[in-house]
């Protein structure tokens, strides 16, 4: 009888357990769910299949029982515990699977996992994991057919449905507002025409590249922090132009500039006064004084040089930046804003939010120009079941599947590019209706 | 005999090592001038008067005798170096005098030096030391009178003479360039009509006040990291306006807007090939790539938004980028634009520095509204002698004197913010010509 461990049971988790639950029920597997509240998960438990677990990583002792209790560890935690996971798993020879980035910390552990003949699988969920996926897919396929690339660029949005899009941002949570309202911070890197080029963070949301996604309109498109090492890692070592991006829907970008450019997103300081302070006292610490009285829309658009009716002040005027009491001592500006946003952005329960994702793959053969955009687009059934949901916990839930199965060889720290992983993942993906749209075009 | 030993003698010392030398020879004292590259300065020696030390904080043996022998230790030395010479000077219970600020480091010594009798005088040059003198000579003069405060700003900027400014950007170096480079990285934040406000480095540069200083023009003043500590260095508590910043001539922060925005200020990450580089490449890694030909200065102004023949325009093609080796190993951007700069905006040898500093105070007193407008310009002998050596040398040789003849009553960590320091100081500036002037008007 083979246990799995799944640690962590936040927002990108149900529609993963609904997937091993059944995998459980059919294979005869046990899951047990570990996370620090998990009062809400107990009406999922069924007796021999899903065992609900009230655990932090804290309970060392029960952490270590639970995890040397089980023949693979998936967890959904956040990816700073990643590496003391990772390390208990070496110590009582477990696989792992994770839906977070392969920080160098984890990296490091590449040896001992491979020497323990043990699978430590990262970036296995949406993005990172099924943007690995898709991409490798069509990269290969252009190479079997003896295209030479020439650009290849990737964007990924965790978004709002069109028929649940009540807010002039087009935008609401689906996943981690502090990763949201942090993104883009440090200096954006990537390759463009062969150079190295550099974006800083303030520039960063003025830079963005307008996006037609099927038959949903524009969205755009900005950099992602370091695009750089995806020429190793998706085998594109000489492309002149590479980036990976986030998208949103079109206009977002211009209008979050602005809050950049406030100094709203600062998180590298903590405003003494913020117990003290309200939305509209928070937001009017980055504006200069002005002599004579005036409406904080009038200043902020003075200040920004924003006319009265653009679109950008449109929104900054939505999010109201109400005189309430913040109630947040000792916080950042970031952390204030993400408090802010957290209401204005959340997902009312029968929301369906929207996964977006596109590659652009440019390529020479038979003397000419071609490009190849794939496009996945998928929607949440609610607040609850998620497209983040499912597009995290699907690719997680699959290749957990085939472990237990025996059926994927590799060994050491992993990220699925690979395509005797990849590619039975995306099969199974289809049946869920997570299927990317090609459309090939010559340009020249 | 007293001994005094002067620990660094770079760009600021020339003047501060010929005062000393004048009070030794006057008074019977002994002057020691320790300096890594000590060679430049052996014309200076004066057999039982002046001996030059080759000597670095390395060579820590060396470093100890020479302030066990000494009465008075004054450091000019980098600022990073202050704890470990503050401690050897705690250990063999010497007095010691810099011209840098007090740092959390320095500040923790403070009972240890009272109760070991020591004086540990900080911030005793120009921009800390003459700023904080002057400042407090203006605020006490209007306090004495009965006046209550209500705006104190300050401004101080080590700038180029007119007679010897030569380019676009008005400016020169007089100090350390990577300063000048890095200035204003993170948030400022100051006090305006009673609330805290806060500018971010991006904006920094876009929030300039402009300045006329006596006959000599516009200047414009930028705000520094953080002017909240001087409601109690300056006894200021309650005050509703509190802003203490740098001053350049007019149309320089509009230009260094540019140079931020393009990225090239920031210090937080390598240059990979950086070696292999121009600077017209490093230049080229900052604008997005263009479908056809166009020249950089062309490409700068539709990235930036610039007019062709706006000002900002002349002073970035002034600084021609030329495609040249750059011959610098994994720098940072900041560092290659610091050596493109430190070769620009050398001072030649005849040229003539100019450090200016304004205060301004508003204050109420008998029923109308006062403005006090305390201006400072100081000018240059040649690139040897400037104003910026003079500025930091005179008042930090000025206390070292009055400190050997036991004026000087304060012990521990201490800021020259008292009147018996001060008045002295500002009184013997006097005779060098460095005086301050003041302008009195009613506003309301």
């Amino acid at each position: 009888m083979k246990n799995i461990l799944l640690l962590g049971a936040g927002r990108s988790a149900p529609v993963l357990i609904t997937y091993l639950r059944n995998q459980a029920r059919q294979q005869g597997w046990q899951l047990s769910v570990g996370d620090a509240m998990a009062d809400h998960l107990q009406h999922l438990a069924l007796p021999g299949i899903l065992r609900v677990l009230p655990i932090t990583v804290a309970d060392e002792n029960g952490m270590q029982q639970e995890i040397m209790a089980a023949d693979l560890v998936i967890s959904l935690l956040p990816a700073a515990l990643h590496p003391v996971i990772a390390r208990w798993c070496l110590q009582y020879k477990k696989h792992l699977i994770t839906a977070s980035y392969a920080s160098p910390e984890i990296k490091a552990l590449d040896g001992a996992a491979r020497e323990a003949g043990l699978l430590f699988m990262m970036e296995a969920g949406l993005d990172p994991g099924l943007d690995h996926m898709s991409a490798m897919a069509a990269i290969q396929k252009i190479k079997r057919a003896g295209g030479v690339l020439t650009a290849f660029k990737s964007y990924t949005g965790g978004l709002v449905a069109p028929e649940s899009d009540t807010n002039p941002w087009h935008y609401k949570f689906s996943w981690n507002p502090r990763n949201v309202v942090l993104a883009g911070q440090g200096t954006a890197r990537y390759l463009e025409q062969g150079q190295v080029k550099f974006i800083p963070y303030h520039q960063l949301f003025k830079r963005v590249e307008p996006l037609q996604v099927l038959s949903l309109g524009v969205f755009e498109g900005y950099a992602n922090r370091d695009s750089l090492p995806y020429r190793d890692a998706y085998g594109l070592s000489g492309i002149p132009t590479l980036l990976r991006g986030t998208l949103r829907r079109q206009g977002f970008c211009q209008a979050w500039h602005q809050l950049v450019a406030l100094g709203l997103t600062a998180d590298d300081y903590v405003l003494e006064n913020s117990e003290q302070l309200t939305y509209r006292q928070f937001l009017e610490s980055f504006l200069p004084a002005t002599p004579c009285p005036q409406t904080w829309e009038q200043r902020v658009a003075d200040y920004l040089g924003l006319a009265a009716d653009s679109a950008e002040l449109d929104r900054i005027k939505w999010l109201a930046f109400p005189p309430e009491a913040i109630l947040l001592p000792q916080a950042t500006p970031a952390q204030v804003l993400e408090k802010l946003l957290t209401r204005k952005w959340q997902l009312a329960p029968d929301d369906k939010d929207l996964v977006v994702m596109q590659h652009i793959l440019e390529y020479q053969s038979g003397g000419k120009h071609h490009r190849l955009t794939a496009s996945l687009v998928v929607r949440g059934e609610d607040a609850r079941d998620t497209a983040m949901a499912k597009t995290v916990g699907l690719p997680v839930g699959i290749i957990a599947k085939r472990m237990l199965q025996g059926q994927i060889a590799q060994r050491g720290v992993v990220i699925p590019t690979h395509a005797d992983i990849y590619e039975p993942v995306l099969a199974e993906l289809e049946h869920f209706g997570i299927r990317f749209v090609e459309e090939e075009e010559v340009i020249s």
